[in-house]
């Protein structure tokens, strides 16, 4: 059977290990459907909005470790994806998308949907290419996947004539990746720094493994050096035998004010810490002026291995299993706040559970009660564009079909993209989704005044408020396919939470806060 | 009082007649919300989904003439508008983005949120600015609402510490702009082309008002050409005493068809036909290869007084107003479809109605029917990116709050922007909006054999369902505030539509098809 350039694409996509593609195809990308659809390997995951699909993929590669493919139509269908492609670049995952082109014979016409791709694609992605003809399209599918397994969100654009000529270059073999080592040249410093006092040791990495945290906590007890996390890491483990990293605090008061004794950082798979976001008269920088930094370890590197040596430098010791302090119980009647929702959550979270935190204002029990939980996965956006816990949610639940994932989100973030609750529904995801209900962009109000722009006024504080209407997420979620309820006691929720968790299937908690 | 770079933005939209700024601001935006909230000439109107807002600025200056602002927060807010600013710019509609950047000193140090807000911009905007410094912000501002006014998305990217500086310079204005002349040398040529055999008059630009469809009909009375308008116009007045525009098919073949005969095309407003997509075997280009063109008067120029000269120099008589036919009733049991779903809409259309039209597969009847009702706006999509209509109808309920707004959308379309019914409730806008609930891309599976790639698959078609779960749009609207109901007999549409159309404030109404 004569192949064409979509069948190489799709071949080459299958024999490299990728085998899910979230998509949500246009008429430009019928080749490419109809080509990854005759290949067996792959499983299609349709998404009705394409924010969805590139958080989904993004969710999947951090669970699985290897990148899903997403399938968008033409440039605008890239642009509804590029805010959760932007999170996953700065989470440094492997994402792959396919986006269909007009015809090359077609572009200078002009038509409705004619778009800078490429233009929109360099802004999200660490690679970008555009096959010209049906024969260049393997050695591009195969060069892109080389360069989005070194960690990076990498588009092809195929234009439908490439996809649908045909071709008999069908094969090619992307060139193998090896993960750079740490800077052993840092070694001996890294190790001495940390035995003087004022060290930190910040580790980050797109991933910090159980054995991560262990190394650096053994590294902390033979060192008495500082032992921080990144603010917000791509995914965590932590709970069980994991001992519990603290983050940088988000607040830029509270990071420099937990930093202010830092004369010497040591870099694991981190870089120095900055603000979120520039406030007059903070610095940007959130270790004190005077501290040195030593890289040890770049983000892309090899962070464990890196963490392996450091310990054996520093003499550290096997750490012991994390002693983990009970979990306190609230109230029945108790009103759901930041604590009560950290407690309930952390006493039910079940062994090998993922949770995609999008908490925002809610999140700082949360996130220290869990760490005393059972074994678990913690995802985290290191992009900092909301509405991108739900899509990842939809990707980590596809790449691990075991696992219970919890989703736990703020009702503004969860409102971009509340699409993916209906991937959740057609595809049996096994997500349970907190929606935290506090029915305002809650961290806008706390920003306003920090960054000096005064209390919101009259007429800005509705612009910060989702109440009138307030939204009804039981039904958003029902419309979609998704079992709902409602909680507004911390009882409520430990009741709503346990029956959600009891069943697979996705569900929704609309948490009245 | 000190003035900011905020105020000085904020006081200079306002005096230059821009009164609506539709926004989704984060932190970076909070001193221009802060400013723009101090500007009583100004209201703010809050959209939960960065798409709703540009759509919503869109469908704004479609109705207003004037440009709307549009507050996007950093480079991923800015991403989430651009599928719906695409739209704007093939439509030639002013929009004004006003995006908060970090604070030109933090960019360096690669925050979160730091993005290429510029080179995203630059795809979808006919103009790009960015003021260093808050002295800067005052002329910037003036030149981008001048730029802006020529038709055209321009986007003015504002520094945080440009917003939150203190400057003297407050004050600028813009350049006066004129629509350019048609060209008048191509006057007698045009003239003397429609009368003879094989002619076409082609009309398009940004707005079609009632006297230019009355001119072209005369024209075409006078010189026996054939007249058509544009496949998706952006804004064309009809019913009541306009006389009905046929459109060129959206279809490849059912265009190459009807011009099969043209030899020279006289271009008002219009550029030369294209098809949407290309597909093989077919032309890129609708007109026969030898035809001619005549390009009389660029979109960007002056359509109306082209239309005169042109009625003027081939004789033309006033033209009587149209007889339209009467409206078919369809039989109360009968099921929805697109003839019964004209049918009842045309019928029932409120005088001075503004159509928003994203009917898809489901809208040749509709927009033929509705030709014959009461005088109305028809708003159609000239960018091809799905999701536009009900964003659109947002900005149009909003710049024309003493008319009804009829937004007809196909679901698979409406689900990209299903925020924009939250704005609707919030702001009591006097939309009514149909859902053409069948369930699936239909368009899909309609192309996938006329591009070539063959009938959809086991494996394909889910790709193109939105059966499994279906969506429930009572729910889903409902959950946002706004009251609906569902229609599945032509009977219970009339009926749906009535109730709907007889108050004020939003409503939809799930059409099952």
């Amino acid at each position: 059977m004569t192949q064409t350039g979509a069948d190489a694409l799709a071949r080459i996509l299958a024999e490299n290990g990728i085998d899910t593609c979230f998509a949500n195809p246009g008429t430009t990308e019928m080749h490419l459907l109809a080509a990854l659809g005759r290949e067996p390997r792959l499983d299609l995951k349709l998404c009705l909005f394409e924010g969805v699909a590139t958080g989904a993929a993004d969710g999947y590669a951090r669970m699985s470790g290897k990148p899903a493919a997403v399938l968008l139509h033409l440039g605008p269908g890239f642009a509804n994806g590029m805010a959760n492609l932007h999170n996953a670049k700065k989470a440094a995952t492997p994402v792959l998308n396919i986006v269909g082109e007009h015809a090359t014979y077609h572009l200078a016409h002009d038509a409705p949907l004619t778009a800078d791709i490429e233009g929109m694609a360099q802004t999200v992605s660490g690679a970008v290419a555009t096959p010209q003809t049906a024969d260049e399209v393997a050695a591009a599918t195969a060069e892109m996947i080389a360069q989005v397994q070194t960690g990076m969100v990498g588009t092809l654009v195929v234009p439908n004539d490439a996809a649908w000529s045909e071709t008999e270059n069908t094969s090619a073999t992307p060139a193998p990746v090896e993960k750079p080592s740490f800077d052993t040249t840092c070694l001996k410093k890294a190790a001495d720094a940390l035995a003087k006092p004022g060290a930190l040791l910040l580790i980050g990495a797109p991933h910090i493994s159980s054995r991560m945290a262990q190394l650096a906590h053994a590294i902390g007890a033979a060192t008495g050096c500082t032992v921080r996390a990144e603010a917000a890491v791509a995914r965590m483990a932590r709970g069980g035998d994991t001992p519990a990293l603290v983050r940088i605090p988000f607040h830029v008061d509270f990071a420099t004010e937990a930093l202010k004794d830092i004369e010497t950082a040591v870099l694991v798979g981190s870089r120095p810490p900055v603000a979120f976001f520039a406030y007059p008269g903070r610095p940007s920088h959130l270790l004190p002026e005077a501290a040195n930094t030593i890289p040890l370890c770049d983000p892309a590197a090899d962070a464990e291995t890196a963490l392996q040596a450091l310990a054996e430098a520093v003499g550290a010791q096997p750490a012991e299993p994390p002693q983990h302090p009970s979990i306190p119980t609230p109230e029945t009647q108790a009103p759901i706040d930041a604590e009560t929702l950290g407690q309930t959550v952390a006493a039910l979270l079940p062994d090998q559970a993922i949770v995609v935190d999008e908490s925002v204002t809610n999140g700082a029990h949360l996130f220290a009660l869990c760490g005393h939980g059972p074994a678990h996965d913690w995802i985290n956006n290191r992009g900092g564009s909301i509405g991108y816990s739900m899509p990842v949610a939809v990707g980590a639940a596809t790449a691990c079909p075991d696992r219970k994932v919890l989703c736990i989100t703020g009702d503004g973030s969860a409102y971009y993209t509340l699409q993916a609750l209906w991937t959740m529904a057609r595809e049996r995801l096994d997500v349970t989704v907190l929606i935290l209900a506090n029915r305002k962009y809650s961290i806008l109000a706390n920003e306003t005044s920090k960054i000096g722009a005064g209390a919101p006024s009259d007429r800005t504080n509705p612009l910060m408020s989702l109440e009138d209407p307030a939204p009804d997420w039981v039904k958003l979620a029902e419309g979609q396919g998704v079992s709902a309820c409602a909680a507004a006691t911390a009882g409520e929720l430990n009741a709503a939470l346990q029956k959600a968790l009891s069943k697979p299937g996705p569900s929704l908690i609309e948490v009245r806060m």
